[in-house]
């Protein structure tokens, strides 16, 4: 295998997302090679590429984004962003932990393990897009509507994103919190300051509630994952003047929710709570997502087990950090697991993975197919 | 007098703030022909004008500015708003309540009064300036200063803001709340929401001590003064990324007090409740001016007879509203009140001020100069 040049070749492509800038069709040509149907599933100026080897089940699916967010200033790279140069030991550009390295990895595994075993168990297959850094309204989630209404499920998917915390293998995600964001507007009445008669100031109605909001428990979490919690993203009143009372005062928050949570509960809370401090609201709610959880089972064994084969190390399970395109699968797959290289760069200047980390995560992913989809031979002997 | 006519020639030079647009000049002339002597003192950009007839005791000085706020839209406004028309009874510019009719009125008193009286006792002065209606740092604060340096001081002023509230002559101001602005800023960390523990939300931080700040009853006020009142007129905080937790949250908030308190006290006990809360903060004051209050004495009592001989009505005394430029001359004057037309357009669209209101405005402020500045012969007669 060799996953460093086949990593380098994506990062020099500047897929800045939503633009997959030949991405898809470069990794396309590799998956064709190797007996895969093409499908591709563009809409909304998003590139879509499902891929698919086999009509048996079980399905399943390595999942992913070539998109990557923008590098920000590039005077202050130490390489430029796209240049995919290796120095010191890592493999350096935008994309590279997030998640190129990780593409590679997979297209690489699928390439070995096929080589070896032609004729596995099963199908695999690729669901890859170039929005998962932006609105992600267009890319997966539009994917899985569509493979949704021709009856497809996954039996097992496993996303590529960047998991791994201090070493690869030390963490993978079997779930991931749901997301909750609204958008208050209290409405008060504009005026002078110095007629506080004449004025409703939308800061002061707000106030109460705001401090009994922030100092809410929502919930202790579980299990399996960390408690509920709230954060005021924005807030904004008045124009400026020291004598004008505003009129209105704007607070958009998020919700990061815990399966002890249902949005339709959050709300409930948030409103009886306004309702309760007698604020003049409007308040509109946007679903990022429920919170899915695997449970321990097939996928979650094969993966630890194979991690433990290729890194030497035991991976714990996370449910923390941001959502991620896992939580669209979900619909259509009881499986999902998160795993790829140290996050540590992500977003960041000077974004880089590990040259030492590539090899061993191909080997830990083919160890994943070898587990699941076993040669028929093997799966026979194995019986 | 035609109040009227020297009302519409100073509306038709378009003042706005900081621009005097030849006003002073304007009236410099006709104060000038009445055996003023002149002094202008213009400073960072502003026009003021200090001019004395008299060198003896009591010194009565009129006090006003020249200056007036933009007239926003002009296409909105029934006339253009430096036209000075005149329809249905009234005379219709941004500046012809406040305070063009005033200054109209002030110089068409003197020149009444001195037409038949030429040798009053004492002196008469105008304190006039181009800078009231914006920072107000370089007009009548700068002049005070200038005239407080020489070791003058006046008697009586009467600053011809527009304080009736209903009809010509219901409200005199025979003081003023202070005003007091903070400006505050809480730090936190900012990060990402979904990693609440290595953020430090300061709308958090701040939201129990916002609860108290504007829940808190500071006084009741006394005989003299509303009681004191608090607004928050500004709050930022977030860039408006829903996934990111702001560094800063920014408030201003601004107490129009009453002479219950001193800025010092009330600094030290917002002070007090943002400590107590634990709020990482930096606060920043600005003080607007002092409470200051002209007790029961003989410029309330001149100007109250001499209302209702000229309006028929007796003024109730008022220390509501903003703070005026009598903040300032209060430094060098025991005794200060505010008399003006009807305010309910000022800095509306559609500033007007009724035809009806000029001449008896003329009327009551010319009778002022009569009842404290009596021509000597008639001074001897009454003593
Ligand atoms: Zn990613
Ligand atoms: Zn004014």
């Amino acid at each position: 295998m060799n996953v460093l040049e086949l990593a380098r070749a994506l990062i020099r492509r500047p897929s800045v997302t939503p633009d997959d800038a030949g991405c898809l069709e470069f990794i396309g040509e590799r998956l064709a090679a190797l007996g895969f149907t093409l499908e591709r599933l563009d809409a909304g100026g998003v590139a879509n590429l499902w891929a698919r080897r086999g009509d048996d089940g079980p399905l399943f699916v390595f999942a992913g984004h070539v998109d990557v967010v923008p590098p920000g200033p590039e005077d202050r790279w130490r390489f430029p962003p796209f240049s995919a140069t290796v120095a010191d030991g890592r493999l350096y550009g935008r994309g590279a932990a997030d998640m190129k390295g990780s593409l590679a990895a997979m297209v690489c595994a699928v390439e070995s393990f096929l080589a070896e075993h032609p004729s596995p168990r099963g199908s695999i297959g690729f669901l890859l897009t170039s929005d998962e850094e932006g609105p992600a309204v267009h890319g997966t989630r539009h994917v899985v509507e569509i493979l949704q209404a021709r009856g497809l499920r996954f039996d097992y998917a496993l996303v590529g994103e960047p998991t791994s915390e201090h070493a690869l293998g030390d963490t993978i995600k079997n779930g991931r919190r749901g997301s909750l964001t609204g958008r208050l507007t209290v409405h008060g009445k504009q005026g002078h300051v110095a007629y506080p008669h004449l004025v409703d100031n939308p800061v002061h109605r707000l106030s109460p509630a705001l401090a009994e909001l922030v100092a809410t428990e929502w919930d202790r979490g579980n299990e399996h994952f960390p408690p509920t919690s709230l954060q005021v993203t924005d807030l904004h009143a008045g124009v400026g003047a020291t004598n004008v009372v505003p009129g209105e005062c704007r607070m958009t928050f998020n919700f990061r929710f815990s399966s002890e949570q249902t949005p339709e509960g959050l709300q409930e809370r948030v409103d009886a709570m306004l309702r309760r401090h007698g604020v003049p609201f409007s308040l509109a709610w946007e679903l990022g997502g429920r919170p899915f959880l695997t449970p321990q089972g097939e996928l979650i064994t094969a993966l630890s087990d194979s991690i433990e084969a290729a890194c030497g190390i035991r991976p714990r399970l996370s449910t923390s950090g941001g959502t991620s395109d896992g939580r669209f699968i979900a619909a259509i797959c009881p499986q999902i697991v998160e795993f790829g290289p140290v996050n540590a760069t992500i977003h960041q200047i000077d974004e880089s993975v590990a040259l030492a980390e590539l090899e061993p995560l191909a080997a830990a992913y083919r160890g994943v197919l070898e587990r699941l989809l076993p040669p028929a031979g093997d799966d026979d002997a194995r019986v």
